[in-house]
């Protein structure tokens, strides 16, 4: 691997640790025991042995002498990386890695090749130091891969608990999502069951931020991926001021959740952003979205300003109820008629389509562009079902909002011009190298993953807390996973997962964009955050993201 | 304007000038006369007064005194920004207001808004030290906008003579591409002959880096604009090595050459890139540069490599002589039968074009997607041409290839997995914060130009040599325009113009990636240069881009 110079440079940076996990021996502080978010009856019968647990917070020890150390053993441990690739990764591992070797110098590592999967096939390596010293503060998940395997049958952790006994590893770490920490879960309370001498620990991942509540502040790589966005939408916008000739729409990736496109806008200040969470909670129409936004290019352009910036998140589609509701009676549709489907002609399917809808889907169905409607027919997955992700929505959109504008032009209540560029950005940010914070959460949160293991808990998510401090004021700790669970209906059936994190409207960030949206959409407000930099001004380069701040201060 | 933490941070960057340019009074050193690259005869005649003027280089003047700059008066000058954004723009303008300011403190500077159109029609504003402050080292030209009037005739330079008049300037320097240069030129020109008492000065801008030549080493903005593109190329990289299931087809800005493809490739060492300059060289079909990459994705499917990276320039479809045969024919035939065509139903276009079309083209358009060959028949601009820009050429070669592996799976040529993912680059980079090299390099030229003025001269072109030294050394003077000049065919007609810089696959920087293309092929040797950095070791905030050491050095 030929190295550039930054990641030269970078790979000298020591992540700065909680106070509290620096110098001698740390114990763990257990709080009340605890009561997941809801149904929490069903959890604890699903989870006899890992439901209730304490919150544990870990304090310096009193009267910590060398010997302590002494009497420590060595800990062999096993990590995964699990699903989309997120800022900070290498962290988590080379935290991990310095944490269980400070508990004693022949601890082992061993990392589970191209993500779960790799654990129940036998595939790993050991992660020696020289190895992970290539990988500290970079970005990416390629020092072991990443896979979106999904560990739930008792086939699949007997299997791994073979390879766990062979290498003689009592602690595994996930390093994942919502799902992939629920399954960490179900992992724990399964080897806890069966006395198999496993601990599981979990690490909150994902870019979408929407594995997060009041005990998890954020999940790692957010931040860094916001700001590699902002940066890209920043650039634009400052193109799109200079040129005064553009609308740009830009879509983000994050299918379940707008934190996204939230902090983006926070951070951009551009004259539309669309959360997703709101326009379901209002119940809006595509056609009210599309109105919405030719709405603010119409008063734009009374002002003499044909250009702009609209971001969108990727999932929007999916909230719109009416959207929503023709795209699951489209998958029941052609499901169930799919022989009758196949011998309609080509260019009497839409015809077909919209006679076999319910009226209100019929009339969803024909109101969107032909390119779309016709997507939502014939691109299927494997399972017969529309494939949402490939919908470009920020097409969609602007080739609406140009539709609404001519009609507007026609009733004399538009005089402009309208021209658009399309972006999306995603794979742009999931591996990029970690801003300072995500360095510092991730290496803390791998290193508190370790303290957690040898506190000799399972079915705990490493956490660190008070993240809008400076990273030595953190609080390390571990929170019990079913905490944060309720049920929720998962492929037809009633299933404990870990609630998702949706764009509170009623929470700071959003009322602070909703307070600013309607300077932003008419006076030309952009900010321009630029790259991210780790050699710089502290206000320049240790910054938290803009949700975290308003979350935590209100700020 | 609300300013991010970093632009606040970078405020205060001082660029650094050459030496010579720092101190006392500098004086023009004059060469021998020099003549234009090709037709020199024709060059000649057109620009009686303005051709075989001599390279200027600036030395500090000996023995220089203070009373020497109190017999300096005040200049006025003004400055148009012409064409597509590059970063460093506000950076020119704030080094020719220092200065001028340094000659005579009463000197001033007027902006035209909104590119040569505002100088046409008298839209204007004067820059002062309060509102220039706001814009130092920060991307984007919306300091007075930029746009695409080109300025050719004489009624534009008779109505532009009176506000310079008006305004009492002397002095106009443009900054744009190779052709707002060529214009500047014959401006020069004209004003001299016509004995305006104005003085033209250029500046050379252009992120696609095809405005260079022996004389003119880089043109500003292709440094900043090639590590954006870098940095999102190797966050995408490092994604595709992690999850090791995509080839990504990157598309990136630059129609007129593959310099910024080139670049990307030089720092970001992907498996595969396509350079137009080597296609068209080769005499290479659609179907050969389909079958290249083809080749390359079956090799790695071989070694169990599922996943790349494509990178494309822009202009690679224009750039293929069949494909740009085919253009050139359908854009005669739709125009001479606009209304037959117009008469054909939707779904017998295809048929009635191949039927019209000479047996080669007729052969290249069958082999192209329909969707493809659909938008070159349909989407036409004003003109009636074919709108080349609006071709997605990554989705384009990527269903290609899908199509070429799926024979050669059938063939038992290839056995692996193939799913693309597409992106273009082009608005992310324009207006980027200029890097280290393009504050000082674009400061230096604003500089430059204040002191060619000063000089008294016309028709020069501001250059700054030797790049690839600390900017220290950088040695400062102007180069006749007329010197990169020769005849071309525009329009029907022969024009003086500067000559556009391809790509040399004879020179150094060609030389290098394709000696190195077949491993970076075959193994994954990707490199991940991060973000442009501002405040860190020099190692990784000042260094010149691989085509100028390269050039320069042969490094």
């Amino acid at each position: 691997m030929k190295k550039s110079a930054l990641q030269q440079a970078r790979a000298t940076y020591q992540p700065k640790l909680p106070v509290v996990l620096t110098g001698g021996a740390v114990e763990a502080i257990a709080g009340q025991p605890t009561e997941s978010v809801a149904n929490q009856a069903e959890i604890k019968e699903l989870f006899p042995n890992t439901y209730g647990l304490p919150e544990l917070h870990f304090e310096k020890k009193q009267n910590s002498t060398r010997s302590a150390n002494l009497e420590a053993k060595p800990i062999n441990v096993g990590v995964i990386l699990s699903g989309g690739q997120a800022p900070g990764g290498h962290n988590v591992i080379s935290g991990l890695f310095d944490g269980i070797k400070k508990i004693h110098r022949d601890s082992r590592l061993y990392g589970f090749l191209m993500g779960p999967g790799g654990f129940v096939d036998h595939k790993y390596i050991e992660l020696t130091a020289d190895y992970i010293d290539q990988y500290r503060n970079t970005g990416g998940f390629d020092i072991i891969g990443s896979g979106r395997t999904k560990l739930e049958t008792k086939e699949q952790f007997d299997k791994g608990l073979e390879i766990l006994r062979e290498l003689n590893i009592s602690a595994l770490v996930i390093i994942g999502g919502d799902d992939s920490n629920t399954n960490a879960a179900i992992l724990a309370e399964y080897y806890k069951a069966i006395n198999a001498g496993v601990q599981v620990i979990g690490c909150p991942k994902t870019i979408d931020g929407d594995l997060k509540n009041n005990v998890i502040e954020t999940s790692f790589g957010f931040d860094t991926a916001t700001k590699v966005y902002s940066e890209v939408i920043g650039n634009i916008q400052r193109d799109c001021n200079s040129a005064k000739k553009y609308w740009h729409f830009i879509k983000l990736m994050g299918r379940s959740a707008s934190h996204i496109a939230l902090e983006c806008a926070l951070q951009c200040q551009p004259n539309v952003c669309i959360i997703s969470e709101e326009v379901e909670e209002k119940n809006m129409t595509l056609s009210e979205v599309v109105d919405s936004i030719a709405d603010v290019v119409a008063r734009r352009a009374a002002n003499g300003d044909n250009y702009g910036i609209v971001l969108i998140p990727e999932g929007l589609i999916e909230f719109i109820p009416a959207v929503k509701a023709l795209i699951a009676e489209l998958n029941d549709l052609l499901a169930a008629k799919a022989a009758d489907f196949a011998t309609v002609e080509a260019d009497k399917q839409r015809e077909w389509v919209i006679n076999q809808l319910s009226e209100a889907n019929a009339a969803t169905y024909e109101s969107l562009p032909l390119g779309v409607a016709r997507q939502l027919t014939l691109d299927r997955d494997p399972h017969g079902n529309v494939q949402v992700s490939l919908i470009e929505t920020e097409k969609l959109l602007s080739e609406m909002v140009a539709k609404r504008l001519d009609q507007m032009k026609a009733d004399g209540k538009y005089n402009g011009k309208f021209a658009a560029q399309h972006h999306f950005f995603g794979y742009e940010g999931r591996c990029a190298d970690p801003s300072n914070f995500d360095a510092d959460y991730c290496y803390g949160l791998g290193y508190t993953a370790a303290n957690l293991i040898n506190a000799g808990v399972t079915g705990y998510m490493a956490s660190l807390r008070n993240l809008t401090l400076p990273s030595v004021q953190w609080i390390p700790g571990g929170i019990p996973v079913t905490m944060m669970m309720n049920m929720e209906r998962r492929h037809g059936a009633m299933k404990p997962v870990i609630q998702k994190a949706l764009v509170k409207l009623d929470a700071a960030p959003f009322k602070k964009f909703a307070s600013k949206r309607e300077e932003w959409a008419m006076n030309t407000c952009y900010t321009y955050p630029g790259p991210i930099q780790y050699f710089g001004p502290a206000e320049v380069c240790d910054q938290p993201s803009q949700t975290l701040k308003l979350e935590n201060q209100g700020l």
